[in-house]
């Protein structure tokens, strides 16, 4: 069975539902002459060119037949956290969302599942819609790797994370809101440096606070992109944690010896990278992701895992046995 | 042959010399009661413990008889470039510094080497330091990954990297005034996500900008840490140039395609890491360095690499033989 973990979807939000959350900063749907493409806008700008397998599950399911996909677990757009608006209106915004996913996913509820979206500034109404979710078929939760100036071991979010333990609702952790600055205005160098940047951040944040050692150990996170830049890093962590007290302070084990609590997708797009991924977090631990239908996901859905030279039961666990596991489908 | 390409030095400067700087940002040494301990401070706040083979080149020297080295390269701790600095101030820092330099590798110059440090907010000083330095016997210049706003690809800098390249003169970029904000106060967040993430930056300016196309062909350029998390996000690089227009725009090849014109040094301690590493640039493009004698360094250095499955020609090549070429030494 093949799984993919980490797919995006994006409803027919007009501009006026947008601009009753927030004109400025929410985003909203413009679809073409051509019914079949268009683009999210946010304000009068766009922001990214899409197409119709991104707000109709109709279309998307032509796609999981082309593709050869058993499975695809699509999610919201990060555009669409909407963490930074008052309460009452994203809480609103967060279920409306999360009913939208259902929709989008009835076309056929066995091969489409949805991850909800929470309003994390909020951990009591953030807890309590992952509860109601769950209910509706959501089969687990994404999440920003941050809310503004917290970072993931922030009390809250710690609090929240072992709600979804409790409720059995496994996480993704979504770099977005990135770091940087004008040098990083072209050329997607926020999406190419700094979402990896994040990733690492937020599983850091987690590490080094000492965080996992609260944590409980039932939670199921995974982090996208292959972890962004933590795997690679992870060897510069430890090392740095061994010899400067300040990185230690907190953290009591090898931050590395934390990582058979994290989950990973594939979505590194070079088979080498692959390999080294699959060596750091072990067979178990990396799930198929695309990142489709978006212009940076993987084309080609699970070519990269296909064609590598891992072994057959390793591409099998990672094509979708791992996933049928986490997300218990 | 083995030779670390890249440790650094930081000399005996007072608190005196810094504020004639700048009171504020410039850093100076402050010796303990134990003349072999001391901390680099700036201002009145403690930046780094560090002990005497960082300022004195005799002490340095016992280092590299302890570890087995036959060279090590030196050059300035990123905190000593000045480059926000009036440049008719920066310019004689600079100056001072590489005296400095030349002062610490006295201890023995046929196993002590320097890189110069450079005023690099005025191109022209930074030129004609360059070019002063070369009679000095510097053997390369080190540069931070970005100035200000500037990155690798501002006009001025790529006009001072040609200029090294026509006076052969290589150069080695370090990560600095690393991106962030208040996520990343605690644990050195800062040196383990945004360094790695500042010398991707750096390399994907020159390269998504098209600069490498106008770049001389003898530039010998090298990137700190392992190419800080470019090697490990090339693919998602790639990818994203395959399939989004504003990617590609200034780039007419492939971003990997390159890879082949830049060095990286080996400082990444993990075993899988250096062999991905490896892999990705090529045998003859990694240089052992160990960023000594900072925590964050190797401690045991070269360790990574004899203790690695690389064939010994490999061995060989990444523990000397690359740089002896690289810096002509």
């Amino acid at each position: 069975m093949i799984i993919d973990i980490h797919s995006h979807f994006f409803p027919k939000l007009s501009q006026a539902e947008a601009a009753a959350l927030n004109r400025a900063t929410a985003p909203w749907l413009k679809i073409g002459a051509d019914a079949r493409f268009g683009d999210i806008y946010i304000d009068e700008k766009p922001f990214r060119p899409v197409y119709d397998a991104l707000w109709d599950g109709k279309a998307r399911l032509e796609t999981l037949d082309q593709q050869g996909l058993d499975v695809q677990v699509v999610c919201a757009t990060p555009v669409m956290f909407a963490y930074a608006e008052p309460i009452a209106k994203a809480a609103a915004w967060n279920q409306r969302m999360n009913d939208l996913g259902t929709e989008f996913c009835a076309a056929d509820p066995k091969r489409l599942k949805v991850l909800a979206q929470v309003p994390l500034q909020d951990i009591d109404a953030a807890c309590k819609e992952v509860s109601r979710v769950k209910q509706n078929g959501h089969v687990g939760v994404q999440i920003g790797n941050h809310v503004g100036d917290k970072s993931l071991n922030d009390e809250g979010i710690l609090e929240f994370l072992n709600h979804c333990a409790a409720e059995n609702m496994p996480v993704l952790v979504h770099p977005w809101d990135m770091m940087g600055d004008v040098r990083m205005e072209k050329w997607m160098l926020k999406w190419l440096v700094s979402m990896p940047a994040e990733t690492q951040l937020g599983a850091l944040s987690l590490i080094l606070s000492g965080a996992m050692e609260r944590l409980s150990p039932d939670l199921k996170i995974c982090f996208a992109h292959g972890g962004g830049s933590l795997p690679y890093l992870i060897g510069r962590v430890d090392n740095a944690w061994t010899h400067r007290d300040i990185v230690r302070e907190d953290c009591p084990n090898l931050p590395s010896s934390y990582l058979n609590r994290l989950w990973v997708d594939s979505a590194v797009f070079d088979p080498d990278a692959l390999l080294f991924l699959v060596k750091k977090m072990g067979e178990d631990k990396v799930m198929l992701g695309s990142d489709a239908p978006f212009p940076l996901g993987e084309q080609q859905i699970g070519s990269l895992i296909e064609n590598s030279s891992l072994q057959a039961a390793a591409k099998q666990k990672i094509l979708g046995g791992n996933a049928a596991h986490f997300f218990a489908i």
